[in-house]
């Protein structure tokens, strides 16, 4: 477990920890207001309004009390050792009054103030400032930017978002992790419509100190929490966020997000909004699916899948993964199963055995893949019947239930017996999610209290399914380690862009084969019998040629001894008319190689998310297809594996229309040695393009790399 | 106009239909029962409890009285003209029924029963028969399986939808058509829950005699709608859906619909489902497009849309492209902003004017693109300043506001301000729309109710603002007719697949041209001097060899004559072992052509929608990537030139990374030419394929050439 500043015993730190940041005995309230309604009156406002039993002491100097309670000059001044201090002060006096939490021995502080990372350079410098306070003292912090702590079931509602006014707050069993304040504040909103509460909500503001990640692992133990809940805009830690995410899934909690920036703007926005750095949106969903934390597509699947998830998650492991649609409603039962269809999801009908138990009670399951009972009707008997047999059906993955008209004013007619079917169920029976086509809070409620999730949206509510039939495997597969001798290679290499022999030695220590080749030096006569086979490549190796072609300095296609000769003169005119007095480092000789297609494998570090491995189909289609796949680097073999199904391009590779394969073994090996690079982290960069695939078992060449060094 | 069974002048026979659609004075219940609760009892009920003004008749030959009414044996014995039935029945004594309604002239006839084109060859010959009996008597026939029609202004409820039992229905100006009877129930649930009512409801069932579009025509003049909303399982009349949908635009309201079948699945069970046909869903969206209709991806969208597109689409006539975002939420606000930009709309920041403005009265308008006054804080005077200065920018295209906390508490702090702003607006002020990140449902209400469109969630609020960025024509550019010689050429083709050569004269009646060739005689003696240049192609014509390269029967790169003579008698013996006793017609002998890249141009005829264009880059990338475009057809040259745009791999003819580019003009006037095919209905498919692209100015050449003839 990494936090900032910790020092001690991290197991027992880590629960003292928790407790004062989630359920402090004693909170600072610095710089809170006596006036009712003003912003930095809320946190006070609203923990006697939550009757929170802690003891609260407000601080500020201008006054003898606020809102009723003695007020103090200091949080030096707090008789007894303070857990958690709200900061509600301006940047300048903020930062003074968290060095005052510092000597006081606070362990927890969150801070409101704005004017940090977002606010240019002068910005920057505070942010580090306050880093460096926290750290030095032990102390966990929470922002700047923060808009506070809430917990909802011991009243500590510690947040200056005007949201928390409200007079229900649910509780619940799923903690909030935000970038963004005001989202704490949408979420428990929109939850409470939907009868969805929270167990701990934390605007992380900043994450001067802590970020996303880092807290979530001070949260892995909180009791209260069956599953987080992630709003982002960007990732500032992301190897404490891959261990949260192992942790979480080490305990069976799922970890769900949210984040900002599908669109170039959205990106941009996330710079300027908050100082934010901003990766590949691509790379960043690589690196969530990676650690195994499911990101939505929309924002109601974050208020709605989460609790699915938590409740059913354990109950889909070893059941088939397909649903089943079940409806008392035509057109709204299609609309389900075609949402659901449409991600992708495996679609079952009732099996024969399920035919033909609901044949016998004279219920029939309709046309085709949805099992309709409109014929039948929205009665109880018929509902419970065939839920039950469907549930009790070992085929059975899911079962997903749009319920018409009737779950409005009727709920006894085709939601008790949905209720009643699940209750009676054996302990092998599928688990059922439900989706009411009407506005239908109370069936919504009712299903829920019987353990049946429910969806708002028909979206929301495929795109959950579409989560659960996705077994996520925490367990990584062992990605290879970079060999000694490659290490030696990397060592021996200068820095910058490394040029074919310093490059081609590199990938050569990691088993990566080229063309047979050899290097002549610059003064070196051209022999006859150069021991390689015609026809050849020949290019000239220097540092002051990086764009070949435009140089002059590339010739394919040589097919004898004299035209070698004359190639190798013309090069070297043209190069030296080129860019007179170029450096020559010698004149690189290499078999023409052919094969089925070209492929391109890179390696290249993501700000956000580090190091990212990408595998392309080679030439334009890369390029006007965007047709690749991403992941977090290194790669095991069957990540290389899945990476080369995930390609539309390879089918060419794959036997399209009876088309020879290619070696995809021999290339899904290629792509783990490159990936072994990122251990290195000198290697800022590379790119084998393209990479030669020649029929299946005759292996791939590298034709061209590229290493950048630092 | 079309509607089935319309003898009568059409103006005056369509107010009248309307009339007894809509607001019938005299209304049959054939089959109405007087058990309270029963499905066929809820029609009169709902009529009775929302004060129908008109004449009801329940129609019962086992009662004197149903619910308090005089009943009769027949609607022949009703005393008085009937408007309308709504037959409640079974299938065959629902068929006898509306036979007695032809008898007694009742103008517009409602069936509830099934057991028609969804029950297999029997229901099929019963739909035929319901939809001869309605043409014959001129009857407007909703149905069967219709769950009915809903007049919400005068109470006329005339539905068997159980959703209709609710004590509030609200009104409204939007028209609801529905291919699935529940739907409707479903619309007016979580229409009610929004504020959002509507005029008319139908539930079209199977649509024997009436389909969407027929009954969109009639409603096209009701004076209480502003606007459509159509859920569509599949489209069965192409032609009154086009007529429909060119007279709503005319009216200036909008047709918005959402369609099942996104996903092979969700297109098999409307077949199964209702008996319906299922086209290709990019046909059907390319029709739906080209017809003016806005196809909405998420279901809530279709709530929530028309509304504000028939609320502000006339507004944004002339406006610039482009959306402005402002937000008291930095987080809520990015997310908005990210979600309208993923969908392809222009961002614009503040101007700056605006932001002068602004800064003059102490507004800080935030950092990037997003205008967020979080720092000035949601203040009503503040707030009214910035709405009032963005709306006022004529470089504002559209105001997207994203509200935060303070909406679900305190609309008097960002709310009121909003509607103030836009009540003292000029006449060019921008339009704005709202979404308030927390649930926040008085709010939406001020707002609605200040002209200012809401949205519940922030991807339905970026799909409709996508939608008001993207002006619709309903203007058709014309597309050209087919020439006289062509249909000439046409008549004398045999039918079935043609051969190179018929299918050549066709394509050459259009102005298509192939290779230079000539066309040698079985018998005939192979020249010396073709008149044509090296290297040439030889083909045999013959019906019996569909698949030439498999029968040997194409050579190419032919170089001299002795070869040419050589390959013809090698083709022609490998026909005779490949297709014992073949038909030769002739040798076709073309000169090898050679170009930029490779097009496939075809057209087919879609079972819903009709004839269809596709362009397509040619070979395997077309199959992997299904990279294409298409359009209903005919298509006009400014519409070839947008599907060449639209097709990604067409960017290698286009000029991509200094390649020479290649002839798009001389493609777009073949790519029209084809389409012109789709003018005569005996063409069934057509496939050039390839067309061969030259650099630009040097035109295409058509290499191969499929047809098939009816």
């Amino acid at each position: 477990m990494v936090v900032a500043g910790m020092r001690e015993e991290p197991g027992v730190m880590s629960a003292d920890i928790l407790r004062a940041l989630s359920a402090p005995n004693t909170v600072a309230l610095i710089g809170a207001s006596d006036t009712p309604g003003r912003l930095t009156a809320r946190p006070l406002t609203f923990m006697q309004k939550n009757a929170f039993q802690g003891r609260i002491y407000p601080v500020n100097p201008g006054r003898d009390t606020v809102m009723g309670l003695r007020a103090f000059a200091s949080v030096r001044d707090i008789p007894e050792p303070v857990d958690m201090a709200y900061i509600l002060l301006n940047t300048e006096p903020a930062i003074a009054a968290l060095e005052e939490c510092a000597a006081a021995g606070v362990k927890v502080v969150a801070m409101l103030a704005d004017g940090f990372a977002e606010a240019g350079e002068e910005g920057q410098v505070r942010q580090r400032r306050v880093a460096e306070i926290a750290k030095a003292a032990g102390i966990l912090l929470i922002g700047p930017n923060s808009m506070g702590v809430v917990n909802t079931a011991n009243g500590f509602v510690c947040t200056s978002n005007a949201a928390f006014g409200t007079d229900f707050l649910p509780k619940g069993r799923l903690a909030v992790l935000s970038q963004s304040g005001s989202v704490i504040g949408t979420l428990v909103s929109r939850g409470a419509e939907r009868g969805i509460g929270y167990s701990l909500l934390v605007s992380l503001g900043n994450e001067a100190a802590t970020g996303i990640g880092a807290l979530g692992e001070v949260l892995l133990d909180h009791a209260d929490t069956d599953g987080y809940l992630l709003f982002m805009e960007t990732i500032r830690d992301p190897e404490a966020l891959a261990n949260f995410a192992r942790g979480a899934a080490e305990r069976g909690k799922p970890v769900v997000a949210y984040m900002i920036g599908q669109s170039e703007e959205g990106q941009a926005l996330s710079v300027s909004h908050t100082g934010a750095l901003t990766g590949s949106s691509r790379a960043v969903s690589a690196f969530l699916a990676g650690i195994g934390i499911r990101q939505v597509q929309t924002f109601e699947t974050l208020i709605e899948a989460p609790a699915a998830l938590s409740r059913l998650g354990a109950k889909m492991h070893g059941r088939p993964r397909q649903v089943t649609v079940m409806s008392t409603t035509g057109g709204g039962g299609a609309m389900v199963l075609d949402q659901i269809s449409a991600r992708g999801v495996a679609i079952a009908g009732a099996s024969e055995t399920a035919r033909a138990t609901l044949g016998a009670a004279g219920i029939p399951a309709g046309h085709g893949k949805l099992v309709d009972v409109t014929l039948a009707g929205a009665k109880y008997e018929t509902m419970k019947k065939t839920v039950s047999t469907l549930i009790a059906d070992p085929e059975t993955g899911l079962l997903v239930v749009a319920i018409g008209s009737s779950a409005q004013f009727n709920p006894e007619l085709a939601v008790r017996p949905i209720i009643d079917a699940v209750a009676e169920a054996g302990p092998d029976a599928a688990p059922v999610v439900a989706f009411p086509l009407p506005h239908a809070p109370e069936s919504m409620r009712l299903l829920e209290a019987g353990g049946v999730p429910t969806f708002r949206t028909v979206e929301t509510c495929a795109e959950t399914v579409a989560m659960l039939m996705t077994e996520k495997s925490c367990v990584a597969n062992p990605a290879p380690e970079l060999p000694a001798k490659t290490r030696a290679a990397i060592d021996a290499a200068p820095s910058g862009v490394l040029d074919e022999v310093d490059a081609g030695r590199i990938c050569a220590s990691l088993g990566i084969s080229g063309p047979r080749q050899m290097l002549l030096a610059p003064g070196q006569e051209i022999s006859e019998d150069l021991n390689l086979g015609w026809p050849l490549v020949a290019k000239l190796v220097s540092p002051d040629l990086p764009h070949k072609t435009d140089a002059g300095a590339i010739r394919v296609g040589i097919s004898n001894h004299d035209d070698l000769v004359t190639a190798v003169a013309a090069m070297r005119a043209s190069a030296e008319a080129y860019h007179p007095g170029y450096r020559l480092k010698g004149i690189l000789i290499q078999e023409m190689c052919s094969g089925l297609g070209e492929v391109l494998v890179g390696l290249t570090r993501d700000p956000l998310v580090g190091p990212v491995l990408t595998v392309a189909a080679g030439g334009v289609m890369t390029e006007i297809y965007r047709d690749s796949a991403v992941r977090p680097a290194p790669v095991s073999l069957p990540e290389a594996q899945e990476m080369l199904a995930e390609v539309k391009g390879l089918a060419l590779l794959r036997g399209f229309r009876g088309r020879p394969e290619g070696d995809l073994a021999g290339l899904a090996d290629l792509i783990v040695k490159v990936s072994t690079l990122a251990n290195d982290p000198r290697i800022e960069e590379v790119e084998i393009n393209p990479v030669l695939v020649r029929e299946k078992g005759a292996s791939v060449v590298m034709l061209d790399a590229l290493i950048r060094r630092g």
